[in-house]
């Protein structure tokens, strides 16, 4: 798979969406050939505003993505939306899989909406996003939006890669603060309340308040509670500008710097350990050091040592 | 140090007490001569009941292995009692710290009582007591009861190294279920409510039923649930003879074999990764590659590979 750096960096749609599908890859010629053409991109990323969309299914992220993502390119934007979906292989209705809920915005020439790649685990997906960062990034894309499934710890590996992370979330009926487990919320820089419309407009006020109430009893009051309907339009660009003022006050006191450096070494350190523990149990010292310690006639410690001197040459 | 290994298998009691502090030596040459002797010992063990004794701050560890241990040697066991206690560095208060709490069981001939190792963290506390059980198994102890802190990953560090987990927990005032954290209850294969005498019997009763609720909704009706007080010497023995049952059950099966199979192999990992990874950090490839990352210059990709390869001499 060949494709072209300058192509890619002259904002070309074809090659854009070839060269994500190359980092998608795990192939090893793909995978050198992306590191290589990843490489050469990377000097031209850093100026997009990078934001983490969660929420729990059926917040409402595709439609708030799609109204956001409209009004940034109406205001001479340029939006890249990606996923992280690590069950997007198995479900046939994951996030961004289905094109038509997030049709207006992908018809624009000034967006880019992928699907999240459908490779299985968590650690090979987020992979895969955060190398697609560095393509949109690189092709001019100064917003770049990416959504989760909002279950287990996609979140997490969101927040890994953004500067902010956006909490969407819908008022329950009874229990209104249902969908916002306590890992999720300690994620996130701003919190908006969805579907704020018609008969569901008093119950999403209560619950952005009682958000807050919640994020002060955690210490929390300068996260931002907001209450918005994508459907109507109503509070979308005020959840933008809570957004920008997170990243305006993190750029001017040197946190986002900071932010993202620790970002990349984490990214260096996270691929490092996959890499030589799948070797690691791969070694062919393995099976007879395993069984002998299954037999109980090698002790474990002594087991330890000596797949580690094998696997390290000694 | 020098340990002798026909000393600790004629369960010279001095001679224990010098190869547990040789094992929770980290000095390259005390760990060499460790391995030496515990690849002896191992041969002699694998005879023993091991019991993990867990439980949150106050739920009255110690008296009840005080009390369990006392009964243990008067039929004719040998007892030796080691703790998991990650904290016991830091903390002056920690668990068999005082070796008054457990005085009548540390100075009968048949015990052999040992405070945590004071390493510091989780997985070096955890190797010393693994190897410790070692010891004491090849020295004829054949009750060994594993304490732990009640915070924290301990439990679980426990849990991966004895045969049954006994989960001691007390009456609370007004939320019964105090105490009782779900992570914790999911390693119990035994429960028992202690301090249930005098006018707390009632409440203990009372408690020890809602956790039969609570088990059976989590479709672990088979954990037994009981009360006692180790204080008037009510129960301890009907406990004992419930980790019994549970660990004959086990034995029966096959199950017992498999799981200790499994724990040994669970054992060589973590070492392994332990040092793998203690090793690669301490790589001199990372320090420039860092720099290059942090500075946003060098790919994390790329990055990865140059850390991976230089770490494994390609």
């Amino acid at each position: 798979m060949k494709v072209d750096a300058d192509a890619v960096l002259a904002g070309d749609r074809i090659a854009v969406a070839r060269a994500i599908t190359l980092v998608e890859s795990s192939r090893p010629d793909h995978r050198a050939a992306a590191v290589r053409l990843l490489s050469t991109l990377l000097p031209h990323t850093g100026q997009a505003y990078r934001v983490g969309v969660t929420g729990v299914p059926g917040a409402g992220k595709s439609t708030f993505v799609d109204a956001l993502g409209g009004r940034l390119v109406a205001t001479g934007h340029r939006v890249a939306v990606l996923a992280v979906d690590p069950s997007s292989s198995r479900s046939q209705g994951s996030i961004l899989g289905d094109r038509t809920r997030m049709g207006q915005l992908a018809a624009h020439p000034a967006a880019f909406v992928r699907p999240s790649p459908s490779a299985g685990t968590l650690g090979g997906v987020a992979r895969a996003t955060r190398e697609a960062m560095v393509v949109v990034e690189a092709a001019g894309y100064d917003a770049v939006l990416v959504e989760t499934v909002g279950v287990g710890q996609s979140e997490a590996a969101v927040a890994a890669m953004v500067d902010s992370v956006l909490l969407l979330t819908v008022a329950g009926t009874g229990d209104e603060l249902q969908g916002v487990k306590r890992g999720v919320l300690e994620h996130a820089d701003v919190v908006a309340v969805t579907k704020a419309d018609g008969p569901n407009e008093a119950p999403a006020r209560r619950a952005a308040r009682e958000l807050r109430g919640a994020l002060r009893l955690s210490g929390r009051d300068a996260v931002p509670v907001l209450a918005c309907s994508a459907h109507e339009g109503t509070g979308v660009e005020e959840v933008w500008a809570a957004l920008r003022r997170d990243h305006d006050g993190r750029a001017g006191n040197g946190e986002l710097a900071e932010r993202r450096r620790r970002q990349r070494l984490d990214w260096v350190w996270s691929l490092v350990r996959a890499r030589v523990l799948d070797e690691l149990h791969a070694h062919p010292s393995v099976p007879d050091v395993e069984r002998r310690v299954a037999a109980g006639t090698l002790l474990p410690s002594r087991a330890a040592d000596l797949i580690v001197d094998a696997f390290l040459g000694r």
